[in-house]
């Protein structure tokens, strides 16, 4: 059946979705009710059209200013790098963070070849370079595995000269751990222990 | 981001898919091409207006009879009932049976309160009684748990006085396990050494 496989085909493109996996969803599309999976097609319409980039902090947003950066209660003043957006969503849960965020789009990876230009690093010195931003703190929240250090000592670095207070998280993360995994409570003790770099 | 939050609720409805996993492929169909996504979404709409049941067998199929049934090099005499499309998709891989098929959709289950009216049952039985048809064999290839052990106990009822042979999966699929699951080599040995119940 070409219209079968042709689903488990491009199921099997999900991150982590195997064979088997492909198959049962692709199964589940067929039994599921006509309306239902005609939501589903127009949802995924609705967000390649509607869901972009936030001009400032890079997450995902629907239109102009994500919802952090547009808050005006939170401060401003302390910005949070993340590798990943899935990691403003897991510090967010831990309600601990009332500052803003700048998500790079990964790591640099030497072992990987990838280079700070190919992820939003600088987007970022340029932020903390804006004498009309001036923020007081970098906290980098990278994932402490390899390719986080790299991204860490690039930005320590590149900003050295800027006289911004650099911090990190906390030691309470897990060696090869990964931010978007770890539970509230770790990620909220390794925000308020943050050492200066 | 309400059209985000949309897809992940969308992706939850996935079967074994939990907020985490949704999370990521949400993530991942904003991070994807747009031509990919338009593709996914077409699919899904192709999938939901030309799968449809086989009329012998009830698998999956495209149009009309399923190329199994449409097969006229394999043996219609032999029926290998099975409770799911999955289960073909495996029996087939182990390339030891050449009858023809047919799909339950379900098991009868008097804990789940599911009845044989539920399923494909009086279609099989039909099937079995009609004339033109007379199969030689059925073989229960039912998932060995208290569900498949009660359709084949409804089954063994309503044929017995048809005079078919009815035999069952050979010892060799490991009790509590899922044909879906089991791997080419056990399957074979199970199609091989069925037994007549």
């Amino acid at each position: 059946m070409k219209a079968l496989d042709d689903l488990i085909t491009a199921f099997r493109r999900f991150p982590g979705v195997g064979p088997k996996q492909a198959e049962r969803f692709a199964l589940y599309v067929v039994r599921a009710s006509g309306p239902e999976i005609d939501r589903l097609a127009d949802i995924l319409h609705i967000v390649k059209e509607s869901v972009g980039y936030c001009p400032e902090c890079w997450n995902y947003t629907e239109k102009g200013l994500c919802s952090i950066c547009s808050d005006s209660t939170r401060d401003h003043s302390v910005i949070c790098v993340v590798e990943h957006p899935q990691d403003v969503a897991a510090i967010e849960k831990s309600k601990t963070f009332n500052g803003i965020y700048h998500v790079l789009h990964g790591a640099v990876s030497p072992l990987s070849g990838v280079s700070s230009s190919q992820i939003k690093f600088n987007e970022l010195i340029e932020r903390v370079r804006n004498p009309q931003i001036k923020p007081r703190e970098i906290i980098l929240a990278l994932n402490p595995d390899a390719d986080g250090e790299a991204t860490s000592i690039y930005i320590t670095n590149a900003l050295k000269s800027s006289g911004v207070k650099l911090t990190r998280l906390a030691c309470g993360v897990p060696l090869g751990g990964d931010i978007d995994y770890m539970d509230e409570v770790t990620l909220s003790c390794a925000l308020r222990g943050r050492t200066v770099i």
